[in-house]
């Protein structure tokens, strides 16, 4: 069974959501049998590359609340990932534009790094003192992290067009099924669970999407050149 | 979607079938959006590693066959093969045990290089001089060639264990799926096709899968905790 989510860095319930998820597939019976893929979403695609500010100016200048507003969101939030385990800095944190991220965790997919690398950013971008925006070295420090190979991090950074296309490829698809926000979570692209649920919403619907695995049905072909325990077989009109 | 193809790099069908395969994938429209998949599955699998003899001396003794029929089949996949664009050495292969090129192929997924080793392991076994079997120093080499690091494949090597459990869960679910022979093609584990059929037969498949891709349900959980492009839900009774 697969599992999607699409997530992004910046997106403090995606951190929050990732955890729960993951707190239900630990205790799944298959969990051996589930395949984990994280896709692209971006909360703030038109921001541009150096275009970093604070978390509670951005709060009080995009959505027009008040500083105690945008501090009391981010204490709960604190809240809700200190109850999953997860260190989450309240104050001073930043809020910039993710591409990148989401690029490098494109190479980091081919490289079969994926779910090490946007832990490390999730971490990084919520947990930890030093910024992830503005800063390509730091990106690539926390490539290196991952298991990357630095000098391909930093070409992948030093070409916007890289993995591009996959970034876009993942918002186009999540629009297609009708994502509006994240964390979004599709198993076997059977089951949406929007948001982060609880993790006996997860749990429920793991079981759910794998009670409902699809049977196989064989298409008719001519007849198989295959090879098995009694040998090749090899036609003879062919 | 995705396409997962059992098969063994010593099934001579299997390496036609993938040409065929390919050629029917790069003619889908919807191309870009398949992944592949390999999965193992050994024809040999009682077979001790170090067992290694000609493929004419292991068909006559397997299946009874005279050197001459042994000899004619070889010829006949040689030309099959010819006619996917693929060079067969149909004289002096060698048979041989494949445990360690799938324990291989496994590394290479997790590192995001399973189709190019699988690739270079036919060609190696079905077209180049060098034999694969009996010689962890040659399967390192191509595991090289392939981008993965030698330090990581010879430490695979040299411990039996390594992604041994990896092997045997993909022979079980062939097993589980009905596969009795390789190639075994599984699209969106809906539509099975057996063999190395005409790439007709794989664009009628493709085709169909793609049209009969499941529909999204949402599992309906507590109010979603999500971000999205108007910020993020902070439930106030949660």
């Amino acid at each position: 069974m697969r599992v999607e989510i699409w997530s992004d860095i910046a997106c403090p319930w995606c951190y929050v959501g990732k955890a729960r998820f993951e707190k239900a597939l630990d205790a799944f019976p298959h969990r051996d049998e589930v395949e984990v893929v994280h896709r692209s979403f971006e909360l703030d695609p038109g921001r541009a590359k150096g275009d970093v500010q604070p978390v509670i100016t951005m709060l009080t200048k995009k959505y027009g609340m008040s500083a105690a507003q945008a501090q009391a969101g981010e204490d709960n939030l604190g809240t809700q990932a200190a109850a999953e385990g997860l260190a989450y800095r309240t104050r001073d944190r930043d809020h910039g534009n993710t591409f990148d991220m989401h690029r490098l965790l494109h190479l980091a997919k081919a490289r079969g790094r994926q779910d090490e690398l946007i832990g490390i950013f999730y971490r990084a971008n919520f947990a930890e003192e030093a910024t992830v925006f503005g800063d390509d070295e730091r990106l690539v420090e926390l490539a290196v992290a991952a298991g990357l190979d630095a000098d391909e991090a930093r070409a992948v950074l030093a070409d916007p067009a890289a993995y591009a296309d996959d970034v876009r490829a993942d918002e186009r698809e999540a629009a297609e099924l009708g994502a509006n926000g994240v964390p979004f979570f599709v198993l076997d692209r059977t089951y949406g669970v929007s948001g982060a649920q609880p993790a006996e919403v997860f749990a429920q619907a793991l079981a759910q999407a794998w009670g409902e695995r699809p049977q196989l049905t064989l298409v008719q072909g001519e007849d198989a050149e295959a090879c098995g325990p009694d040998g090749c077989a090899v036609p003879q009109d062919r």
